[in-house]
C-alpha cells in the first residue's frame, strides 16, 4: 500500500482519492475549498487546506498526484510545490495538460531532482465506480514504483492502463484519445440525426440504440451513454444545440497537421462543434449574398 | 442568321432571347404568362402563348431552345412538343437538367427523328450584358449547325463555349461546374469569416476584397461579386445565414461518389449549406447530451 | 420452437442457421453449392439444393430467411419463391438490401398475400458465438410471431434486437448503422496514425490500444478488434492501404443529403476510403500543375 | 519618385525591384549571391553584396523592402540591420511572415525608433508583368508616405492594393488569402477529376476549361492557369500527385480554430495536400485490418 497526496479535490480528484482509499491506499487530499475537503472527509479521508500542510503530512519520498485544471494552474502549483519538495519526491500530473507543457515542466522538475510522470486519465464521472483508463508517460523505473497506484485506479490491476512512452507520451496519448472521442461522438450524432429526420419511418430511436448495444459492430460505451440520453429525451427537445470543446480536440487537429497526418474525421468533428456555437454565421450570410449577386436568388433578410 | 423559338421566358430565357435578337437572330418567344411575354415584346421581340403557335410560327427544320425549370417541366414540354415536330427539327435543352434525364430524353427524341442537344448554361443575371458560358453536348454535325446561336450567346464568338462531348456531356459538365462553384464560394466565405472574426485588427473587409480583385492569385468573378456584397453591407447584418442549394451541388457529390472520386471540398461546401438550414440541429443536441452523460459537462437547456 | 428455411448458406447464412439450431429451432438450409450444404450438414443440420425442395420441406405457414447478396440476387430469389409460396407464408430479408428495394419488394409480396419483414443484421463473423444485433422492420403482429427467432439469434433474448418501425425501417437503420461504423473506424484509424507518426515518443501502440479497452471513454468492440490487429502487426507493414466499401456507407451519405442532414464525419469517412483506392490521383496532379503555373513551385515529374 | 533598398534578390525580390525601377523609382538591390545581383544589373539596376553597403548607399530616411524567406531569415536580417539604421528609417516586410512574428518584430523596431510596415504580396511569377496584389498593415501616416511604391508595384495605382489595418494585419490578410487559394485550387482540381473519370463521355478537358474562362460563374485567374496546364497535358500523366504546402494554409486552419470559425473547405483543402504526400497511409492500412477482423473482408497484403 502506498501513501499519496491528491492535489485538487474537484470531481475528478475527489473520486480518484476515494477509489485509491477504498483499495487500501493512504490518501491525503488538498484543496483550499472547505466544501471540496468536506466531501472526501465525509468518505473518511483526511484532507488539508494548503500545499505546505500536505507536504508536511507526507513521509519522504513523497508521491503527489496533481488533479488541477490544465494550464496556468499546473504551473502555479508546481511553483508552490518546488520549494517544499526534495530529491526523490515524485509528482504525477493526472490532468489534461498539453504534452508540450509537460515536456517543458519535466525538464524543470528533473533539474530539481524530482521525478515527474504524466498520466492521461479517461473515465469521467464513471471512473469512481468503473475504474479509470490511464496512459502513463515517464521513466520506466518511476512508473514501476507507482504501479500499485495505477492498478488501484484502473478497472482491474492488469487492465485499462499502460506505460506508453517517455514523459509527455501520456498526455500526448490522452490528447489523441480525446480527438478520437470527438470523431466517435460525431459519428453517432450524425447517424441518429439521419434516423431522426426519416420522419416517414417514425423510428423508435431509443429502441434502435438498445438494439445496437449488444452484438452490433458499433457497440461501445459511448453508445451505452447515447442510449441513456435518448431514453431520457428521444427528441432532444430539452437541450440547446450548443457543444463545447475542452481543448484537446483542437490540440489533436494541430498535432495531426504538424505531423503531416491527414485526419479529416477528427478535424470535421471539431469543426462541427465550432459550428454549433457560431451564432453569427458570417460565412453563411456572405454565401447568401453571393448567390443573390450572381443569380438573383432569393435571400432571407434579417 | 438563324431562326429560333425560345420556350420559357423566365429571367434566363428572356435575357437569352434578347441577346440573340440583338445580334441579329430571329427569335420568337413562348410563355403562357402574358407578363413574361410583354417583357420581351417591349424589347421588340415577337412572342406567342402556346407551343402549337410557336411551332407553327417557325419554318422547318425548326430550332427550339428550352429554358424551363429542370425536372418534370422539361418532360411535359417534350410531351407537348413531340406530336408537333417533325424529322430534322432540333431541340436544345439549355436548362439545368440532370444529365441522366438528358441521356434518357435523347433516346426518345432520336427515336422520333429529332436532333437533341444539351447546353449547360452559366452566367446568371449577368449573361445578357456579358454573354453566357455554354457547355454543349450532342452530335458534332448538329452542334456545328447551331454554331451561330452559341457564338451570339457567348461573350465572344470564339470564347466561353465549347462542344465538350456527346449528348448528356453538356449537362454533366454544367453540373460539375456548379459543384466547383459551391467550393469556390465556400472558400471565399470562410476566408472572409476568419477576417471578420479577427476583431483586434478591425480589418476593412471591403478594402481587402478590393485589394484582391486585381493582381492576386485569388482574383475571380465571384470575388468581384463578393466585393460588391461586402461594400453594400460589410457586417452582413442585413441577411439571414440561410443558404439554399439548387440541386446540382448534390448531384455532383453523388456523381463523385459514384465514380469513386474523392471530392472533400465540393462535398463540404454542400454540407455547409445543409448546415445553414438545419434549424433543429439534432446532432448537436445529442452531442451535448453525450458530453453531459460521460463528463457531467454543463449543457444549455432549451 | 419454430421451423425456418435459411436461403443462402454463405458465411453469414450458415452461421445463423447453426445458432438457431443450437437453440433448438428446426432449420433447413438451402444452397446450390454442395460444399456450402456440407458445412452445415457436418453440424447436424438438414439442407436442400433448390428452393422447390426447401418450400416442400417446410410446413405451411412457412418462414423463410433470405441471406443472399444484396441486389439482383434478392429479386431473383423472390421471383423463384413467389410461385411456390402461399398466403400466410413469411419472408425475412436478413441481408444488406437497400431499404428502397425493400419497400418496393414489400408491396409486391403483400399483393401476393405474403408477409415480408426486413432485418438489418450486424455481427459479422463473430455473430455465431456472440449473437447478432438485429434491427427489424415490419408489421407488429408478424414481428411478434417471429420473436423466438430473433431472441435466438440475438446475444440474449431481450438484448441486441428490436422492432424499429415498418417494413424498410430495418434496412434503413442497418444502413445508418454501417454509416456510423465508417465514422468510428476512421476516427480510430486517424488517432492511431497520429500516434504512429509521433516518432520521438516511440509509442507502444498495442499497449495504448489495450489501455483504452477498459475504463476509457473510447472503449468499444471496434477498439477491441483494433487492439488485436495492432498486436498482430504494430506497424501495419503487412497490409496495403486499400480500403473497400460495401455500399451502405455511400447509401448513408446519399440519404443524409436527401434528408438535408449535415453528416460531415460519416461523409469524410467514405471519402477517405475512395481516396485509399484512387491510384491515379488526378486532382493532386492538377494541383501540382497549378502551383507550378502560378508560383513556379517545383513539381515531381512522373 | 522614391528611393528604396530591396533586401533579397530571389525571384520575387528581383522582379519587384525591376517593376519599381521601370516605373521610375530608384532601387538598389542587395544579395550576397553574385548571380542574383547580376540578373538585376543586366536590367540596369544597381546592386550591392551586403547590408552595410546597402544602408550606406541609401539617403536617410531610408526605406528598405525585405524579400527574404519567412522565418529565421527575417529575424537575422533585422538583427543585422538594426545597428545600421536610425530613427525615421522604414522597413517593409513583403514576405510571407507569420503575422504573430510580425507583431513581435514591430514592437522591437518601434522601440528602436524605426517604422515597420507589413505587406502581404500576391502575384507570384506573373507579378512583374501584371502587377502585384498587396495587403498593407501599419500606421496610416507611414503607409501613406510609401504610397508611390505600392502604386508602382500594383496592377494600377488605385487597384490591387490597400491599407487593411495595423501592423500585422497585412500578413494576417495574406495568410487568409492563401487559405482561400487552397480552397479554390482544390475545388477546381476535384471538379476536373470528376470530369476526367467520366470515361464514357470522353470529355475534352482543355475545351471545358476554355469554355469556362469567359462568361461562367467560375471564371478566375486560377482557372486561366488551370486551362494552360490542361492544354499542356490533359491527362496530367507527366506529373506526380505530390502537392506541397508552404505554411500559410496550415496557419489559416490554426487561426480559424483559434477564432472558433468553422472553415471546413479550407481545412479539407489542406488535408488533401497532406494526403497527397502520405506515402505510408497508416490509417488506411489499419482500416483494412479492422475490416478483416470484424467481417473477414479480403485485404491486399503488402
Amino acid at each position: 500500500m502506498m501513501e499519496l497526496g491528491m492535489v485538487g479535490l474537484g470531481r475528478m480528484g475527489a473520486n480518484m482519492a476515494q477509489r485509491l482509499a477504498r483499495q487500501g491506499h493512504s490518501v491525503i487530499g488538498q484543496d483550499p475549498d472547505p466544501q471540496a475537503r468536506r466531501r472526501i472527509e465525509d468518505e473518511g479521508l483526511r484532507s488539508v487546506a494548503d500545499l505546505p500542510a500536505l507536504v508536511q503530512a507526507l513521509a519522504a519520498p513523497r508521491v503527489l498526484w496533481l488533479m488541477v485544471p490544465a494550464g496556468a494552474a499546473v504551473d502555479e502549483t508546481l511553483d508552490a510545490l518546488l520549494p517544499l519538495l526534495g530529491p526523490g519526491d515524485t509528482i504525477i500530473d493526472g490532468g489534461n495538460s498539453n504534452y508540450r507543457d509537460t515536456t517543458r515542466r519535466a525538464r524543470r522538475l528533473e533539474d530539481a531532482g524530482l521525478h515527474f510522470v504524466d498520466c492521461g486519465t479517461s473515465g469521467g464521472v464513471w471512473g469512481l465506480a468503473e475504474g479509470y483508463s490511464m496512459m502513463v508517460g515517464g521513466e520506466a523505473e518511476t512508473v514501476e514504483r507507482l504501479r500499485p497506484i495505477f492498478e488501484a485506479l484502473a478497472p482491474a490491476p492488469d487492465q485499462g492502463w499502460g506505460h506508453v512512452g517517455p514523459v509527455g507520451a501520456g498526455h500526448f496519448t490522452k490528447m489523441v484519445h480525446n480527438g478520437i472521442e470527438y470523431g466517435l461522438m460525431q459519428a453517432y450524432a450524425e447517424g441518429f440525426a439521419i434516423l431522426h429526420h426519416k420522419k416517414d419511418f417514425a423510428l423508435d430511436l431509443p429502441q434502435v440504440a438498445e438494439s445496437w448495444r449488444t452484438g452490433s459492430v458499433v457497440r461501445s460505451w459511448l453508445l451505452d451513454l447515447t442510449a441513456r440520453a435518448l431514453a431520457d429525451d428521444p427528441s432532444m427537445a430539452g437541450l440547446q444545440p450548443w457543444v463545447d470543446d475542452s481543448g484537446e480536440g483542437r490540440w489533436t487537429v494541430a498535432e495531426a497537421i504538424d505531423l503531416d497526418v491527414p485526419a479529416p474525421v477528427i478535424t470535421q468533428a471539431l469543426i462541427a462543434r465550432l459550428q454549433s456555437r457560431d451564432g453569427e454565421a458570417f460565412a453563411d450570410r456572405l454565401l447568401a449574398a453571393m448567390r443573390h449577386q450572381f443569380g438573383g436568388h432569393p435571400v432571407k433578410t434579417a
